[in-house]
């Protein structure tokens, strides 16, 4: 189980106008889409993040909210919005589209042709994946009838409430703080105690160097249930991930998306009572003793985040190939450590049973091949037949890094930690800023050596 | 003027403790130094940075507070330290010890030899600068006798006030909203409505490109002292700068390490209103109206964010050196623009005098060069006799980095924009760590030039 | 087939003398190693190639001859260059050993451990590679008795004559011409004229590509055999790969490492006119039908170089590792071509049947994978059984450099193709000089962008 | 006196044809240029280096000889040439052509537009430098009438028969070998005596290093003229720099242009006899004792290639830059050597009397920037009033190649040391292919450090 599955992003919808810079050019664009009646939910100003001419021009980044935006009879939102844009191209200013439906528009901008104009939506500032609170695929607001707590009505409240924080939830506030009952305490009781019996001789030696570090700094015990705010900070100071309340599944997209932010989507509702052992879907046992240990080592952190890069903008066939990668490495996967094999994906770590079973001499082992194992089939509702194991966190970036390059996309990507901002690398001059801070950073290890070499003499 | 002055760090003392992955590792070194009555104010046990063996060790870093160890009559905190330090060292627990007074530790600590140990103190979490929240040079509760606000209580009283916020303050907070009187508002307007006069022709155009945008997003106007939090937010998404309040002056040491973590120090409270166009310390127009818009061009915020990063555990000298530096660019320096010469320096940016003095033909004009400016002399109460003209802010940058190599420093440091951490680049493995990103950017760089090219075909 | 087999590198000895720069020092390490009776075959002194300190010391690089040291009845020639070492490291001389029975010296010499000490004996200049001329596994002088001409006098002489030429080849000579006759040509004539009509369709594109420039630069044709000096000529402008005369089938050892300086060893004789199909052995033929092509393309020669450059100073079985990944690739490759699949080993480009078979269905084919290369079991005297398939010669060759780290070696290798020597980058100030080089081709990728997107505006 | 002095480069003219992979298409274009009676003196076909599309074309270079070219009267040979590739671009082939004369050509070749239309010739292969052979500027066959051996038939023969050697020299023979009389041997013996004198105190650290090497290896001696052969190959096997013979002066633009391929032209006749310390021109004094030993220094081999690299397709102004910064480094640079200043440039190093001056208190000394000394006038015939100080050769490096930075040139060169080929970049593929490069490098230093800390542990 894994906070995702399916496919669905249709519905979002957002600009990037660069207007020049000229008095009054911030305002026109907005009075021109207005007129179409289409409805702004977040408009920023920002300088270009291109090299050269800060003169030149400016980005107004625009969210277009179908909810809020008029039902007109004769004319449709994408329809209304083309329109914008046409008019919008007669003075002179170009607009990028991200989003469904606009896929035929790279021809009709007159002109240069945008490298993401027919490219799906994908979130670009950190604050953008606030279009995911309210979207997820099951167990939204119902159980399914084969849930353990689909009959329990309590339970089914009590999980709503949770859930409801989380559609609620937006960037930069803090994470909601859950009191949890003694109820849900015993059930985690039962998960922790366990599962840490099984730890010293299944999980990997980044798990358990990371474990002890939790239960200093984040109240990790089997009489306590972590707060996701604790657990975020103390991985934000660790790797830069932070976690983020979510009500249950995301698409693969939206989920893959975050993690090219260093973001986590996490549940914080526990599993029925009933079962302590079993759930069908993730909960805050999965979340805290399956990924949040892991997410907490550097490359584990970039590994993932490297698999979040490469779902930006990719095609629906993609992001399938990138969610059984993510499936047989982040939630199933296995890792060499001095001639034997140990488990660090979250499915496992969280699941009493899955674990000692991939250990075993019963299921297939295959070496971590990002090419095989996007091809690879998998049951969601039994035991893997098939793992994947890494030699290291380091060699499988590696690997999978080879593999992103044959996804299909007309650019690159990278991530601004400093402005928390995707840049889109399709340009000469954008190339030219990755290539300035290759050589900054080579400069920084000539310099490290030379001072290096200064204190040791020849070594 | 500048939020800076003189220099001292001392009774700063903060220890990193290397403790073994083993049970009880993690509070043992707590009981030891309780046992000599130091007194602790902030203990994080983390991960070490170490890229390999990640069973071996975890890092303590452990801040001691002066202020609440007891005095004991017949020994010295520094004593009692370093009795707590040989204990650990007696049971093969490393310390480093950033601090002064501890400079004979290197030798005595049996074995290793730390890069640190006889460094001054330094902030290595940005969360180490709440450390600087009470510690000002000059006016920080009291204004010298030529203070135009000196012999006005009411003044004196109200900026006592806002000043008592800035010390308050700790990491991670929002920042403090303050609202201006009709009296402050109209001394405001007085320096807003001059000097924007002088902009479109005195400001180089990094700022003249910033400026508008700072208009629409953050309240900029005649009619509104914009509030830091604002400020800080829009800085933040642009360049990854935060605005800090502060009491006052720092000393040079405390304000340009705070720059190594993009964190600008920034007063809030404002100039007297008797004489609009003048003050005799930094004050929320030189902060607003001088510095905040460069912090949002990418160039400018990564030249200021080099020297932050040079400054780190440097010598007496050094930071002399290193704020001549400062001042000569950041507070004072022009660019060449187009053939003509404009000013980026927050000093000249915030005063309408020097602004058109600077540019005249009277001052002497020397090309940008940090081994010149680091010895220039300089007077703060009158004009500069000279000043320096970059070239752009990024040969303004290639020139300070060659410079900064002769920062005496046994260590080259890195800044992690993830967790926000200064790293020691001090051993072959975390050169290695370094080197491995150097050669992911490349493959960046190799990835989009075969995106590009795929695109366009031979160009 | 190919030119080698086998295993061995008993009996070379090179010794590397570090003396200081003073007066005399550079004949006083000569007068000891006399004293010992030891014969020396070159003696060359030169500058260290280490970065600093150039007052320091010189490097006499000495190779020594066992074939001309004199035989002393109680005492080895090991035993003597042993005692010569001790009393040069008496006089603080530090003296680094290549070559079979020292491995015990390391401990011995007396402070610093030499990396290369124990290390097998591997040429570090272009010069070095004069060593293998007069060694050759097999058929060097003698034909095995199922030789197509081991009945034929003539035959064995006129091999006998060529071969002769190689044996006296050295370094820096033109390569011996040779006139064939009327009965070789004809042998030739059949091989080219079979072979040329599979090419269209068999051979991969960098094959078809080169072998026209062959025809117009270097005389091939169906009636002239080319000589190896016009052929070598070209290929150096091409790719710096030159071609050397070579008796016959050199140990993998040797062959690998004349890879590391882009020299091919390369047969001149021609296989016998009874069985022009077939040969036992490599002949002129094979050298230049299949292997010649090939190392004029670009990628082709970075990969061969790399494959030579992890052999040197490698273990045995390491060896044995490379020689299965060179037969794998070099002489049995497979490569992707527009969804087809292509040869490029020179053993399938010069064998009529093997060419042919490989591209049926007949045989197994993998994807190109070094890992399992390196311990696959080959037959050499019928078809291969299995083959391995590359992407393209750049991702082999990154393949290739992942499987080349697990070569068990204390430092790595670098050429310099100035020079034409090895460099060992054993130290820290060695690895800031390839940083440097790194640091320098960095900034060539950002200025050539720059004059790139001076030249096309922004793309 | 230096190997070069003005400025001229005309009637050479060199064509690039890129023909398609096609049957017959390697001899179209010698039809067409032999149809307009266009004389060719050396036509090579060879694969592009371009990375991609290997079936795509060939290069064939072209050099067009003037001399021999027929004088048509009613056509110039740039006119018939200008027809030539009109007629190759009506068939589809597109040519590029470097030279004067042939500027306006980019516009008319139809579609693409070269970077070296317009461009002055430069050589791109090591060969290319034979075109320099028979042009000297002064002193070629004749003397100046203030010539020490102006009156001295015997000596104009001799030297003339020197120079007579150098015209005739062509790439790949062995330098010519001069027997030298006693008195020439006695002019030699009297320099050699006089300036060894000076060196331990004067010359720089690198000379003074390499000098008992040269002793050693090549022969230097108060009683031996050192032959160029044996000199040229001792620093090929240093730093890959050879001499070549030449007739007198260069023009400066052929001079530098031979340094971009660590090619460095050299006299080999002595001045007259009857005035053994002074020489109006460059003699074998010079180049032997001022010049050879600082080419095999690493590092100053590496600023002279640098220097090199820059002028070729530079305009004549930048030529005059270039020779500029030539003058005032490697003709009459100083060095700082731990806190001194130290003479590296061969005009002080081969002379008595200057090599004093410049370490004396008398003439001025600035650091060494070449943005000043391009700028810098100088006399030719008498000491210099200003010397140039550096603070290390590759610290002179990055400054120049700053410098370098501002030549006008719409592309830059890779020189590719394997085919010893100046590579054209001006292409994303061709930016890829050096991106590739850097990426190996980084892996180097990466698997280095690996290796060092696997044998030292953690530093």
């Amino acid at each position: 189980t894994s906070s995702y599955s399916g496919n669905s992003h249709s519905g979002r919808i957002s600009l990037v106008v660069r207007v020049p810079n000229t008095p009054g050019s911030l305002t026109q664009p907005l009075a021109v889409l207005g007129k179409y009646q289409v409805n702004l939910t977040r408009i920023e100003s920002r300088p270009t993040t291109e090299v050269k001419q800060p003169d030149a021009s400016y980005d107004i980044f625009i969210n277009v909210s179908e909810e809020t935006s008029p039902i007109v009879t004769n004319s449709s939102l994408v329809d209304r919005i083309k329109k914008a844009v046409e008019e919008l191209n007669s003075h002179g200013i170009k607009v990028t589209v991200l989003g469904e439906g606009f896929e035929d528009m790279a021809q009709s901008s007159g002109g240069e042709v945008s490298t993401l104009s027919g490219i799906p939506w994908f979130p670009r500032k950190m604050r953008d994946l606030d279009a995911f609170a309210s979207r997820t695929l099951e167990f939204g607001a119902e159980l399914d009838a084969d849930h353990p707590g689909f009959h329990d009505k309590a339970y089914r409240e009590r999980r709503q409430s949770i859930t409801e924080n989380a559609k609620q939830y937006r960037y930069g506030q803090p994470l909601p703080h859950v009191t949890y009952s003694e109820k849900e305490l015993k059930t985690w009781n039962t998960v922790y105690t366990e599962l840490t019996q099984l730890y010293p001789t299944h999980a990997c030696k980044q798990y358990r160097y990371i474990f002890p570090l939790l239960e200093k700094n984040c109240g990790y015990s089997p009489h306590q249930i972590p707060q996701l705010q604790d657990v975020s900070e103390f991985l934000r100071e660790c790797t830069g991930f932070r976690l983020r309340p979510v009500m249950g599944l995301l698409s693969p997209r939206d989920f893959l998306n975050g993690l090219a932010f260093r973001v986590f989507h996490s549940t914080q509702y526990i599993r029925h009572h009933s079962k302590p052992l079993y759930t069908p879907e993730p909960d805050v046992c999965h979340e805290l003793l399956g990924h949040a240990p892991m997410l907490a080592d550097p490359d584990f952190a970039e590994f993932s985040h490297q698999i979040g890069l490469a779902s930006l903008g990719a095609s629906d066939e993609d992001i399938d190939r990138l969610a059984r990668c993510y499936w047989f490495s982040v939630e199933f996967g296995l890792v060499k450590e001095d001639g034997q094999v140990k488990a660090y994906g979250a499915g496992l770590l969280s699941s009493f049973g899955e674990l000692q079973y991939a250990l075993s001499n019963e299921p297939q082992l295959l070496p971590w091949d990002p090419f095989v194992a996007s091809k690879q089939p998998y049951p969601i509702t039994q035991y893997q037949p098939v793992y994947f194991v890494a030699d290291s966190f380091s060699s499988a970036t590696d690997k999978f890094l080879q593999f992103a390059e044959t996804i299909a996309r007309p650019f690159s990507v990278w991530y601004n930690p400093y402005s928390q901002t995707i840049e889109i690398v399709d340009s000469i001059q954008k190339i030219m800023k990755i290539a300035g801070q290759t050589k900054q950073s080579c400069s920084l290890v000539t310099e490290a050596l030379r001072r290096l070499e200064t204190r040791f003499g020849t070594a």
